[in-house]
């Protein structure tokens, strides 16, 4: 039996395993030259709208690298545009919406979603990569948070300050509530209808809830967070929480739902569990930048994470944010070999 | 006796108040029209190098409102500049150095600082506030810290990921601890002249240093930071430690020192303290979007960071990061207002 194929489950249920299991965020991507290739023919959201390609983007570092998990290739963005926003990505600017949501009346103007007819490219891609992978590792889907998706929406683009999402927020709570409503029940609906197509777990990113405090995240974010996990709970899937900067909000998070809760860097794994409570499976939390250092302190940064995991179950190796572009595809492979050499006793 | 004159320096030196004393980062700024009134004659940079023009400007926000200390207008770049490096601030963009480091021979080309000489402008203007004030309210002085001025020396402007910044210090730790020894040894001459022209407190503003996880902070910045306390630690000021993202890194950078440690509004002021020990101060610690809200919402969090306090003494009120150029003058005054309306008795 493959181990590559359940240990990664194993580890988000907190099961033991025989190693830790690794996958990175934005293992497929930029880094890589098999995906440069691609991206030279085609735009991201022409590779995301093909299914073929999205697939043959999605196992390239499951063939590439030991990883125990393949993640669909896909953007958090794309289900706000059946939504009715209109989304590019303009070169070294990243993502723009140029008709952004600013008012009650923008938001009433949003139209539900129907993941079977308007993200079913995502959901076909899916098939193709369950298929293809033949349970040699399970394959991830996902989908963004309802705070990071309204941010994206609200600002028209990546924020530093979220100066308009917490205007509309505080000003208009109502709208606010509206909208992440509309959020969560289409994030919900899709990321079921990734599970039905063959998603084998799912994670869902808040990558920049870690902009507010726990109380705004408990008033204005917790109850639509909540509604996507409660809606997939009687769906036999792990599902993965994660965020950045949430180093204050990890045991709201973890009330929100979530079987593993994803750490970024800057909080120490080991306290991180001990905050948590060891009922829920964490996942991280190596520093992305590390991929960039020269190998001797990479090494050092993955043991100590391994290290924190204290050898009980359920930890999931990963960075704490994506892979960055300019990462060398050797050091990856180092991490992979490395995570899975080390030993998992349970320390006394 | 005007409370004004010494309730904050108390409040720094954790000994009882009549009042929270309260005071806002960046509170001479863009959004009051009497600094919009100076900026559409003067640059940012000319305000700095003309003692006249940025006193007036530090007195502003003391005549508008009754905060209760000044701060020093200045930027945090300005000792990069003596040092070497070519700095603008570009319309939009913020600052530019043209001239970034990126080696160890930028390094060593780096100039040493003589505050009266190279800096004099702000110690003259200190002198003129320190005069003018004439013990109405005290003032403070500051600096950048040591990460958060390489940071921006490295990367040449401002940045999301502080990828370069981190590179050098993973990939060339001697070049970097030469880097931050540098600029620390600069950052002390600069603070302690400012003492010397009349500053009767300092604050150093690590802004930037949340992006750090806490043994990077410990191996690559603590040491730094730690020298200019001890090199400050002789002057009869209270010294205050500022930064954003620091909810792992609150011990250490209590270690690291200060008599005063500034809180961000992600970390709960309560929390804080407890994590902090009572025998160093706290300042913060009010979402700058607050001041964006509408009025109910903007006195619930007020309210809210006082409770926190629990009339405990040692809590200077302050933002969690810098007011937004778009803040409403009135509703600065309404924080002030609120903020000294509030009573400070020991809750049982």
């Amino acid at each position: 039996m493959n181990p590559r194929a359940t240990r990664f489950l194993q580890a988000c249920r907190g099961e033991p395993v025989d190693r830790t299991p690794v996958w990175f965020m934005r293992q497929a991507g930029r880094y890589m030259a098999e995906y440069r290739a691609i991206r030279a023919r085609h735009s991201i959201l022409e590779i995301c709208q093909r299914p073929d390609v999205a697939a043959e983007v999605t196992l390239q570092p499951v063939r590439r690298f030991e990883v125990d998990a393949a993640i669909i290739f896909a953007d958090i963005l794309l289900p706000l545009v059946p939504m009715g926003l209109d989304l590019e990505f303009a070169t070294g600017e990243g993502p723009i919406f140029s008709n952004p949501i600013r008012s009650a009346a923008d938001v009433k103007k949003l139209r539900p979603v129907n993941p079977q007819e308007d993200l079913g490219h995502i959901l076909e891609c899916m098939r193709i990569v369950r298929q293809e992978l033949d349970g040699k590792v399970p394959v991830i889907g996902f989908a963004g948070a309802p705070f990071t998706l309204a941010s994206y929406a609200i600002e028209g683009r990546s924020s530093r300050n979220f100066i308009l999402t917490k205007q509309l927020m505080y000003t208009e709570p109502e709208v606010w509530h509206d909208l992440l409503g509309r959020l969560s029940r289409v994030v919900s609906d899709y990321l079921a209808a990734q599970v039905e197509a063959g998603a084998q777990a799912v994670q869902l990113f808040d990558s920049w809830v870690g902009a507010l405090g726990p109380d705004d995240y408990r008033q204005y974010v917790l109850p639509h967070t909540q509604a996507i996990f409660k809606n997939l709970a009687g769906l036999d899937v792990p599902r993965i929480h994660f965020g950045t900067g949430t180093a204050t909000l990890l045991e709201l998070m973890k009330e929100a739902g979530g079987d593993v809760i994803g750490l970024d860097w800057r909080v120490p794994l080991r306290e991180g569990r001990r905050r948590l409570g060891y009922d829920v499976a964490v996942q991280g939390n190596l520093e992305p930048m590390a991929l960039l250092a020269p190998r001797d302190v990479l090494e050092q940064k993955v043991r100590r994470v391994l290290d924190e995991a204290e050898g009980r179950p359920g930890h999931v190796f990963n960075l704490g944010h994506g892979i960055l572009p300019d990462t060398p595809v050797e050091n990856v492979e180092a991490v992979v070999e490395l995570v899975h050499s080390h030993e998992n006793g349970l320390e006394s």
